[in-house]
């Protein structure tokens, strides 16, 4: 299974992984198909959003931590319960297409991996089907 | 690539493109197998949800509005980040089964597109796999 | 199309079906390739988190409470619009990968589904496709 690593440096992260992705893809030789994208953790997630502005990335966070704060009384012990909640909503896998060996992404979409327990070294399964 | 064209005519609204998906389901001769959505937009998102009564689709907007106000202090400076927020949180993909050529939904499921930073003209790509 | 029967037994839940997924990638016989999860229900969903500590999914579904009141004067008359919402924010589909013939889960990772509307008797459909 192809898998890149990720690493995070602080506890609300989005890392871009566009270029890391397209590179499995180049590799795979594959022209017309897809790919799926899966987090094996449950505390991150995958999401597609814009990547110019990192100010949309900034927003994305706040917003997140605004609907699911921190500290709000949770059972879980682990301190980390906003996080699990958090991959929940936003997911931890995806799928997008591929066309001419090239991921078929919007003119502003860029892929992020969802950080919400960091930092930590993660992981992104990606498995590339032709057509 | 397969896609449609959707227009919106509100700020943020959810568009019923079930019968477009079917089309191209139809056209592409598959009877059993899988539709891949994909919106390659950073404010808009793809759901499946009930489309017998048009008030649950109000009630989604009308709380997806609640959660992720349209002006709340963002960073970006343009005004949609609330659509950013949203389309990660809804998300801009859905996979969709078929069986005997038609789209396996549930008997109340339809597929909506979701705008949130309409009115606008967007486009929505449909790849169909074969079992 | 392979499909599961879920039994919910309160109006908010996450039931682990992990066991029954891995029964139908079993019989499949796929070795490498991939699972898509498909809940044909407009009130409930799928979702992947920590099956580990049961608290994590007594956080989530008291979170989703939270963002989602199950009263908040909403249009539709049935009384059930929280669960429709939470339905299109968690998702009503999920692909997990398969290696060797397994799941390929996070250490931590169980498949959830997610119940908005209960107690009733659901459906999951799960389609396995070789690689």
């Amino acid at each position: 299974m192809n898998s890149i690593t990720v690493h995070s440096s602080s506890r609300n992260e989005m890392i871009d992984i566009t270029m890391e992705v397209q590179e499995v893809v180049d590799k795979s030789g594959v022209k017309d198909g897809y790919a799926i994208l899966y987090v094996p953790h449950t505390t991150a997630a995958v999401t597609v959003n814009e990547g110019a502005d990192p100010s949309v990335k900034h927003d994305i966070l706040s917003a997140l931590n605004k609907l699911v704060p921190h500290d709000a009384g949770y059972n879980h012990a682990e301190g980390n319960s906003d996080a699990h909640i958090k991959s929940s909503i936003i997911g931890c896998s995806q799928t997008v297409l591929i066309e001419n060996g090239k991921l078929l992404l919007g003119t502003w979409q860029h892929i992020f991996f969802f950080e919400g327990d960091g930092p930590r070294t993660r992981k992104v399964y990606i498995e590339i089907f032709g057509k």
